[in-house]
């Protein structure tokens, strides 16, 4: 294998020069991109797993990633309506199941509000989502709008994040519980779920894009994709430092109470 | 007229409890909009205007804002895809040419090129918009989604923020000019020339809706359409703030030289 770390990585993209030949190499990349822009490298998550946040800072994070949380199923739709293959969609369509649940078993989202329940928030005022800040609308709706325009193999690809989700989420589980007592194992069941979860997921995503990139064009599609998704990610951390760190609430976002 | 300033603003809309009965209390409650939320009000534009930063932060705003303005016509095209009328797509018109020039003359893009070149950025990077924050990215393509997505009357309403431009290029030009030696007339000819067009492009907007909306329900989308617009402004000075007043750059943005 001849993967060079990218050396002019922008913003958007592996940058040029890079040619991917073959799909240990674009794994490769995908590894190295996760190391450098995943989410997981945030100050905000240092802030959050360490304990160095308040109650109303927590709680912010938590109403802010519902948004997030509760788009997925649209994003999975959306990634589902783009495949004419059975199999591909029959493959997917778990993935609305996991956030959704059923009549009578819960999913992800209802996982979550136990979370901002468990922190203080009233439920309706959460899923009203008209307290969230204005750049996680526009960073979670860029997602779904990724999943409508692009390839249905960039489509597949921005969900690759998932690789790096599992070490993020046992960080934070040991992380919350240990430093917050307002935290509990109960309200933190969202993330115990994950952990099974999303492995299954990022290793079909993974294998799929290792079979379907099969020209140095399309995997550097899929670097650029997972890119994309790490900005998406990072783009709603950014938004909350800014806002509840650094104290720039933006005019009509939630205020959390003193605390 | 009746109209009381609404005590119920959200990040998102103006509040429940409010009608707004006719087209003078929607335009009463279109200018409380603008006093509250236009980013006049940003602290950023308040270093910009005051003197206050560095030439690397003003090429930043720079930088950010040519995606922005160059991705206003691609928005005003799409306004005039949603209209069957042919009146309203003539009186459209105008603004992608306003933008865009002609073969032989200059319009406000080429304008905005002459601003990043004299503050000593290289016009392919600016136009490659690759060092652009991800927020930028994904609050001014939250527009162009935003008019394809809306009402007709939405895509109209969200331009209203014209409505409040000329005092603040006022304030640009004669603020800029003063306190950066880096600056002079020749480069701010973009607020210049949209002392002149913005005011006719939002008298026509502001008379559409106050013609078109003719129900309390479609009087509160249009303000709502005005509160989006204003985040999507917001938003990209926030970014500006957090990355380059603040500190805290994204991965792969532009990053300015020691100056």
């Amino acid at each position: 294998m001849n993967f060079q770390v990218p050396s002019a990585m922008t913003a958007y993209s592996i940058g040029k020069g890079v040619s991917l030949n073959d799909a240990e190499e674009l794994e490769a990349a995908l590894h190295h991109i996760g190391e450098t822009r995943y989410h997981s490298l945030h100050p905000f998550h240092k802030l959050l797993h360490g304990g160095k946040l308040n109650k109303g800072q927590v709680q912010a994070w938590a109403l802010n990633r519902y948004f997030y949380q509760s788009t997925i199923p649209l994003k999975d739709a959306m990634v589902i309506s783009r495949f004419r293959d059975r199999a591909t969609r029959i493959e997917w369509r778990h993935r609305i199941e996991d956030h959704d649940g059923d009549a009578d078993s819960e999913g992800g989202i209802d996982r979550w509000l136990k979370l901002t329940e468990g922190l203080g928030l009233d439920s309706a005022y959460v899923e009203s989502t008209e307290g969230i800040l204005p750049a996680t609308r526009f960073a979670v709706e860029a997602y779904v709008h990724f999943c409508r325009d692009k390839s249905p193999l960039e489509a597949i690809a921005s969900s690759l994040t998932e690789l790096f989700a599992p070490n993020l989420h046992e960080e934070r589980i040991s992380g919350m519980l240990q430093h917050y007592d307002f935290v509990n194992p109960d309200i933190m069941s969202y993330f115990k779920r994950r952990l099974a979860q999303a492995p299954r997921d990022a290793n079909f995503a993974l294998a799929y894009v290792r079979e379907h990139a099969m020209t140095p064009e399309q995997r550097e599609q899929v670097c650029n994709a997972l890119i994309f998704k790490t900005n998406v990610l990072w783009v709603q951390l950014d938004a909350l430092y800014h806002a509840y760190v650094e104290g720039h609430i933006p005019p009509g976002a939630f205020v959390p109470e003193r605390n």
